[in-house]
């Protein structure tokens, strides 16, 4: 009998469920292994801004849990129409988190924010009744080339951190040694989520550089923000295994369907929701650390978010399986590659 | 009446005709605006590695001209198969460059070469009969990431140029500062092309990054080197509008059928031809030094080749028109943007 490895039940606290088909189609994939998902709010045709919006989109999500035992934990999506007022209601409506995405930094953020001064009132609030900010780190100025999108982000969130000593923080999907840094010597009010994608790839692998890739570009590995350089996936490997729990995981599974990811214009997202778990057991076997894989995976996101761990477990065996090719319309993150472990 | 600008018929350093029904829709894009063009030996299924093979490509481009006066520059790829009396045969059937692509970096080069010390004999007779040596300028060192496979070749361009002083050597598609100021540094007998996409994109318009991809990753705008950072196009318009004549026109034209771009694995190539002279023009104008197109792409390049310039010339009139979104299967650079100047 090969290796296996028990777990408590984890959570994934970033995740895009999207509306309609889709949503149906992706919900039991994430309901299947986590417990709970932080769900984001960035939808179309239009983002989730209000409690009761976040109300019936719950609602939405559990018509398609297919009898899967699942909480989603709900967002809304801060723009400057926020107010305190706003924000109150949400919480009470059981919305744990309120998101920024900086002004077209990724998919659906067209209506996101360009001064984030102009929140203080909001984040008072947030700090207030304790409802976390969730941050997409990536500055929204033209003048910052993409690469340096996350570093240029940093002084934001150390100014905010600041300012609201109390407020909990989550940077989203690091992708830099920077943020890294940066997160680790804040805090404890500011954490960050770290997705299984970025654990993974390297810009090369997205533009046709590395071997993997046979020189071809991967509009399946394309997502924002993009994977950056070698040192910086070494870096994100460092934090999520040495046991810090301001790290924790948010996988950022985002679908797309086939036709808009080999396209014209690709759209940024990654569906990783069915291979997380697998590849997050190679990684930390690799790593020499599985016993890790429990608190980032389980706990250091539940204890950020104060709510209490899930009860039960699940267990990852090492047993080889092939990733289908496509999920109804969605290619998944590792399509068609062999993976060593199982969740059973 | 609007601006205009008479220019010497030019020549395309750099192009890539691939075969059959491909070669017979693209040829003509070029052979209309360009009087001659340096035709890359990277074909499938076979690459184009004697003399005797150069011709029997020859011909085949001929009998795809559809009545336009314009002559094919002929070159072989050097690979570690490559042997002095090739070279000297091939020269005798009117190849003029030696093309080197380094083992795995671009389209079709599996067969590319990994060590260029080995290839010595192969130098001493180019530079003995006068053939040009036309380097793919990128490292093929796995540990090299790709933004750094240019600059990393260039302690391996200017080893050559050293040992064989009066090889006539190209560095082909140059994408970087370092790449300008190298090449600027080194002796007369060695040279650079820029292609046009290189001076319109930035690696941000490849990953989505730029307003003008309203974040979109770009298959259309990939190509191998991919275009790199802010200051290196910068450097590179500075190159050629400098009027050193060591920075002359090859425009890397590359085309792939839609169905190979927008797709899993995207092709790097950028189909250019029909739009390489409008672009050019505007740059220039841009630049304030409209009268320097005419050495760029009519002049330098026919210099360092030692052949004669074209007798004919051509007119560029300031006139908005349409890229089509398609022309053939091939969908081109600038799909359905208008451009300011146009070829009468």
């Amino acid at each position: 009998m090969g290796k296996y490895i028990r777990i408590r039940r984890p959570d994934d606290f970033h995740i895009h469920f999207r509306r309609g088909n889709l949503l149906k189609m992706v919900v039991p994939h994430t309901a299947r292994y986590f417990g709970r998902a932080l769900v984001m709010p960035n939808t179309k045709p239009k983002h989730i801004g209000t409690g009761e919006q976040a109300l019936e989109y719950r609602k939405e999500i559990f018509s398609a849990l297919n009898g899967f035992d699942f909480i989603p934990l709900m967002t809304i999506q801060v723009t400057h129409e926020m107010t305190p007022e706003m924000v109150r209601i949400a919480s009470q409506c059981g919305v744990v988190a309120g998101k920024i995405y900086p002004m077209g930094v990724t998919t659906n953020s067209e209506n996101g924010v360009t001064d984030f001064n102009a929140l203080y009132p909001v984040y008072r609030e947030m700090e207030k009744i304790g409802m976390v900010l969730s941050l997409h780190g990536e500055s929204p100025s033209c003048n910052v080339e993409g690469l340096r999108k996350e570093q240029n982000f940093l002084p934001i969130l150390q100014i905010i951190a600041h300012d609201f000593p109390k407020l909990r923080i989550v940077l989203e999907h690091i992708t830099t040694e920077e943020a890294v840094s940066v997160v680790a010597s804040l805090d404890q009010n500011v954490s960050a989520t770290v997705t299984v994608h970025h654990l993974f790839l390297e810009l090369d692998d997205v533009i046709g550089y590395s071997r993997r890739t046979k020189g071809y570009m991967q509009p399946h590995h394309f997502c924002k923000p993009i994977a950056k350089h070698r040192r910086d996936r070494q870096a994100l490997i460092d934090a999520v295994t040495s046991g810090n729990p301001k790290f924790f995981y948010g996988g950022d599974s985002a679908p797309h369907t086939e036709s808009y990811k080999e396209a014209k214009d690709v759209c940024a997202g990654i569906f990783n929701a069915p291979v997380a778990l697998p590849l997050l057991a190679q990684l930390f076997e690799e790593q020499e650390c599985l016993e890790k894989l429990d608190p980032f995976v389980s706990r250091f996101g539940a204890d950020f978010y104060q709510i209490p761990y899930n009860r039960e477990h699940i267990k990852l065996v090492e047993k080889e399986w092939e990733v289908p090719p496509i999920y109804g319309e969605v290619v998944p993150f590792m399509a068609g590659e062999k993976l060593r472990w199982k969740v059973v």
